[in-house]
Order: C-alpha cells, then sequence, then structure tokens
C-alpha cells in the first residue's frame, strides 16, 4: 500500500514555515509498513492544488492532505477535494454545532466565516478533530482514499493517530492494532549499535526493529509490533525489549518521550538526593536542560555557571591552577554540593572554541561527578564540532555520566 | 519566472531528516522576487525521480533538485537528468581530476566510485562545489533549465547563492545585482510591525520590504534591492534602512546574524562593563545563551541559576518572603553584581508552571537591571504559552530589556 502526502500552504513554499508534517507522517507511516514514494508542498491555490491531488492519486493508493482547513478564503482544501471528486460542498448541520460550541466553551462569539468548517464535499465525510475548529476529510474517489487534516502539527499527529491510521490498516486488509516503542540509547554509534543487534533485527518480523538518529540526543532503537489485540502487540513488544535491553545494557536511558535528564533526575529522586550543578564552557546549559523537566523543583537546587576564571576560584573554591583540568572539574563540583547544598555535585569545564585556552585544544572537556560518602570521580571527552556543539555535547555527555553514574549503583 | 524544487533521497520521505532545503531555496528565491509554486520529494529511485523531474519542468520555467549527487549507486540524480534529456552520461576527466585532487588534499585514497561524480549528461554542464566533492550539474531541456546540487545544506547554498541565482536572472532578463539586509526586531507584533510601516512597504518597489516571522526570536524586516551594481544596491539599502530604523527605532536590535545577546554584549563592552546573571525559572538559560557567542568571556562573568527557594537566600543573599516579586528580583539581581563581581547585574524570577506558585499564575515574570551607580529597575510580564515556552521567553524578554536599558543610556 503506497500512501503519499501533500502539503498545503504558501508560508511553506516561501521557507516562512518548515514542512515537519510530511516528515512526521513519513515516518509513522513507515513504522506500520506503509510506503510513502512523494511528497508535494503546493501554496493556497485552488487550480494548483486541485492539479497536486489528481496527479498523486493516480500514483498512489491514498494521499494525506495537510493544511488549507481553516476558516479563511485562502483556506481551499476543501473546495480542491470536492473539485477533484466532481461534487459540491455542503454545510453539516452536526459539524457548525460542535464548532459554534467549541467557541461557546471560549466565551468567543464565532466569527460567520468559521461556519466554513463546517461543510464537506457531497460524499465525503468529516473526521472528527477532538482539539480544534477544524474537522478533516475523508473521502473515496475511485477505490482510492483523500484524508485531509489541519497543518497544526498537535491536531494533524493526533488524527493520524487515531483516525487515519487505523483506517488506512483497514483497508490494507490488517485487522492489526499496532503498538510502537521506542528504546533511547546514548553512547553508541549506528553503525556499532547495529551490530550489536544485527542478529536480532534480522530475526524480527513482529515487532519489527528500526534504527532512528536523533543527532545529539542519541539513538533510537524503536520496536514495532502488530497483533489483533494491544495487550498481545504490548507483549510481543515487551518480549523483545527484554532481549534488547539484555544486550544494549546501560546504553538505554529511557523509553519514547524520556530524555536523559528525566533519567538522571527519576534516579535521583528515588534515592532522595538532591543536584547541584558548576558548569563553566555550557554557561547554564545544562541547568537550563535539567530545568526544563517538569518537577524538577522537588531534586534540583540550582547551577551556578562560573565563566570567569576568578568566579570558579571566589564562588566555588577552586584551587586548581588549570580551568581545563581534572582537579578543577572535581573542585566544582564539590563547590557545587557545598555551594548549593545538594547532596550530589556535578562539573563540566573545558574548551569550547573558537581559540584554545590553558595549551588545550578546542573540545577538550573535563567532568566531575560528586555523590554523597564517596569519592569525586571525574572523566574527560575530546568533543568534536564548532563551539555550540561542543556546548551541546559537553552538556549531554555530563547528564549521560550522572544516569550511568546512578544507574551503577543501583 | 517560475522555479521549482525537487529534494532527493529515502531519508526524507522518512522522516529521518527534515527537508530544510527546499524551504531555504524558496525564501532565497521569494527575495529575489521569483516565484516558486511546487516543492516535492521523492526517494533515491531512478524511475520516480525521472518522472517527477519531467512533470515539474511541464509546469515551470526551472527545476532545482537537491541530492542524489553522492559517489554511491543509489545517488541517481545524474541518471535522471540524463533520462529526461533522452542522453548519456560522459566522464569529465577535468572534474575527475578535481575530485581526486580533494581526496588527495585529504590524504585519502579516492574510492572508485567517487569518479561517478565525474559524469554529466552529455550537453549539460558541470556546476563547481567549491567545497565538496559532488558538482553540481546544469542541464538546457526544451528552454527550460534544471541545476542539481548537493544535499549538504552548506554546499548547497554557497553554490545556489553564488551560481544559480547569477544564472536563473540572467535567463529572466535581470542583470541586476541583489543585496538583501535584514533588519531584527523584538517587541512588536506582526500586524503591529506591518502598520507601523505599511507606508514605506507599499511605497518601495526597490528595495521591496518583506516579513518574516521568527517565533520567539521576533520578526525580521528584509530589504531586498536591485541594481547594477553591488555598490548601488548598497547605498539604496542604506537609504531605506535610516528611514525604517527612524521609524521602528528601539525595537530593531541588530541586522543580519546577530541576536539580542550580541548586542547587549556589543553595548556592554563598548562600556567596559561586564555581566553577571542570576535567574530562576529559566534555570541557566539566559547563560547559556549569553555564552554562546563567541568572544563572551571578555564581558560574561558567569550565571547563578537559583532554582531551590534557600539557595537564592543562601548564594545570592535575597530576603524578599516572595520569590515571585518584584523585592526578589531586584535582590537577585543585585546579588549577582555582587556574587559574580560584575558591573551590570540582571535577573529574573517565576512561574514556569505547570503549577502555580506563590499564589502568582503560571507565567508571571519578574526581571530586573541593575546598572553600576544607578538604582535597580524592575519590570514584570505576564508570559504566554507552555512550561517551555514561558521559560524561553522570560529568557529573551530580559536580554532584550538590558539591550534596551543600555540602548536607552547612549
Amino acid at each position: 500500500m503506497r500512501v503519499d502526502v501533500l502539503a498545503i500552504g504558501t508560508e511553506l513554499l516561501l521557507g516562512q514555515i518548515v514542512d515537519t508534517n510530511s516528515s512526521w507522517i513519513g515516518e509513522t507511516l513507515a513504522a506500520v509498513g506503509i510506503d510513502t514514494m512523494e511528497h508535494r508542498k503546493v501554496g493556497d491555490n485552488l487550480g494548483r492544488m486541485t492539479t497536486a491531488l489528481a496527479e498523486m492519486l493516480e500514483k498512489s493508493d491514498s494521499v494525506i492532505v495537510c493544511g488549507g482547513l481553516g476558516p479563511t478564503q485562502d483556506d481551499v482544501t476543501r473546495e480542491a477535494i470536492a473539485a477533484v471528486m466532481g461534487v459540491e460542498l455542503e454545510l453539516h448541520e452536526d459539524l457548525a454545532e460542535t464548532i459554534r460550541a467549541m467557541f461557546g466553551s471560549r466565551f468567543r462569539d464565532m466569527p460567520l466565516n468559521n461556519l466554513r468548517q463546517a461543510e464537506i464535499p457531497v460524499g465525503a465525510s468529516a473526521i472528527p478533530n477532538p482539539i480544534g475548529t477544524a474537522p478533516g476529510v475523508r473521502a473515496e474517489i475511485d477505490g482510492k482514499v483523500v484524508y485531509a487534516v489541519p497543518g497544526v502539527p498537535y491536531e494533524m499527529q493526533l488524527m493520524v493517530n487515531e483516525q487515519i491510521l487505523p483506517d488506512l490498516l483497514a483497508r490494507s486488509g490488517e485487522s492489526a492494532v499496532i503498538v510502537s516503542r521506542s528504546l533511547k540509547t546514548w553512547g553508541q554509534s549506528e553503525s556499532g549499535l547495529a551490530e550489536m543487534i544485527a542478529h536480532r533485527v534480522d530475526a524480527q518480523t513482529n515487532p519489527t526493529i528500526a534504527f532512528l538518529a536523533r543527532g545529539i540526543e542519541g539513538l533510537v532503537v524503536r520496536l514495532t509490533a502488530k497483533a489483533t489485540s494491544e495487550a498481545e502487540a504490548e507483549a510481543l513488544i515487551a518480549e523483545e525489549e527484554i532481549v534488547l535491553r539484555e544486550i544494549l545494557g546501560g546504553l538505554v536511558f529511557g523509553i519514547d518521550d524520556e530524555t536523559i535528564e528525566h533519567a538522571a533526575l527519576h534516579a535521583l529522586e528515588t534515592r532522595g538526593w538532591t543536584l547541584g550543578v558548576a558548569e563553566s564552557l555550557t554557561a547554564g546549559l545544562i541547568g537550563s536542560r535539567i530545568g526544563a523537566v517538569p518537577g524538577a523543583s522537588r531534586t534540583f537546587r540550582g547551577s551556578i555557571a562560573s565563566y570567569a576564571t576568578d568566579v570558579k576560584r571566589s564562588v566555588l573554591g577552586v584551587e586548581a591552577e588549570s580551568v581545563v583540568s581534572e582537579e578543577c572539574a572535581i573542585e566544582m563540583a564539590i563547590g557545587a554540593q557545598r555551594v548549593l547544598g545538594a547532596d550530589v555535585g556535578i562539573a563540566a569545564t573545558g574548551v569550547a572554541g573558537p581559540d584554545e585556552q590553558d595549551g588545550q585544544p578546542v573540545g577538550t572537556v573535563w567532568f566531575a561527578i560528586a555523590l554523597p560518602d564517596r569519592e569525586p570521580e571525574a572523566f574527560t571527552a575530546r568533543l568534536p564540532g564548532d563551539r555550540e556543539r561542543v556546548r551541546q555535547f559537553a552538556a549531554i555527555s555530563l547528564l549521560n555520566g550522572l544516569r550511568q553514574r546512578l544507574d551503577s549503583l543501583a
């Protein structure tokens, strides 16, 4: 089965917004084994949209159209689908009521324009939009099917996951339930990871096992299972997850939406330990990542970005001569414990560039982790890339080091 | 003149990489007044690429193809162009020499596969690639023109700017030089900004004036001038820039690649003042943005992310009862001056969410700026959005406040 994607919006062509919707849909389709072979963007122009949709339907079994469902006159996706079907639009009174009710619940009067969103091509049906005013459209045309969804990513994703994917799978003769789980890893290259689990990837057809690169955030191993019930699919995934975790060990830091800082904060919280950070080249980035986690305040005391050398000395009590050294990192971590009143102190200091420092080349970074009642530990890395990449890499390296150190205590 | 974009790569369809190239090209074309009406992505498949290219050339005056110029067997953009032209590929010995020389200069042996990159369709010409091994291709087909460039963004952008745009403008009968300048603004809505300069936008045809939204980083007013020489184009832009700056005043914080933190650091450095930060809800984000600017170490002393309330008291000397208050922000700014030994102290404290704090709703933030020998000043805002958006908005609000406060001294 082949499903292609048509993204609508002049702002996409002009580069004012990057089309991430078609990428997300392509990834989502691939995860359930549906082919996608062409994605297009066209502007808010009825003639060009109609032509594009008709051309795409000739090649594909289905087209998902994103965008152009808004209330204004230049939102003409409904009209384009009607044109390809050769029918008129008709007002659906039940949709109009739903839209009026959404405005009512927000204490706002509905502009009359919004009634356009209750119009659906004759013979097509509406796809409910539980979180926005624009319903989607589902239309069968000569044995093929067009789905239209809003361009707002969150609304689009919900409607694709909950309405369109099950419908596509049913059409393809699959009565299966699809369940995915992402094992998130950090610290191994894609080829290294592939080698470690090659025998599982080759052996497994259900769940399938795929790799997704997430740049500096690591690599995702995604399991996707098909079964006749959700419980069965979950069981298939759980079984394979145990095997993969056995092989991957400490490389796995979490699943699905969890970040490394989630994992580290969780490990700290289960021990009742608080965290303090001392950072130099990252200048606050490590603290900022930790502070981004909701509920961080239960564990996170704060971060001291001691950018200037004499601030390292006066605030954190660093005595090491070189600020790019093991001693400095350890003194910073201990300083973070003491000054911030934290059980655990972590630190990063090094050379982000563009120039070398203390005779150390760009990318040289020292890290330290001080746990309660234990000798502080340091480690170093020579990080690749430019200033920003070194800073980002340093932040995640330290967070991952902390996560692994805490796991090793368990 | 209409120029469309065809992006090549199965990884684009599968969502492993988001296609930002076509957005960049669309924005770049729009800036010089060239229409772009359809962008497509197809995978590394000769048949589908050939069909897509032929279909697109029927509608458009020119197609820019991105990607598929690599050395491996699945890079078939050269073959697709040859197929549309109805010709064979031929090896260009001069290109082969250039590619060999690039490998030589990197002390690596050239895989034989790379010779594929020296093959060009008969009747087409190469577009030099000064920074990579893959030359581009320029082919005329029935009075239309196809350009192929690598998918690596930096190589693609250089080749579009330096080779393809001048060629397109020459084809369109323009012998003009194009110069653009972006005036970067913060603090006014798009409709507000549009109203302020509507009479200039309406009156001006050269330079043209366009708006580009940059999300939380503000709005860009882009001037694009055409003239017979660069000097003349620069002069046209300089003249309009004076008029616009007069109208926009302090909303403009910089041009082109400058960020608000660049502007703030520059204003501090010209006075010889150093900067210290105290931050709460942003947890290091403000320091991190400042530390991202190369050369920040000349001005930036550090940042204290006092996340826990008692850290605000013990490290920064805050005595205010509520940590979401004017008094607290001011005491934090003064604490940053003192503890970090900085001439200027700035601070942000507030409620990022998801829960309210000290009886204050999510999004309530207090900011303070303490300059040497002046009373500290505070301001407040009720920022919209979720936790991450409130944090990001708080960081840039304070940096912009600092930039404006320093400018007002001048």
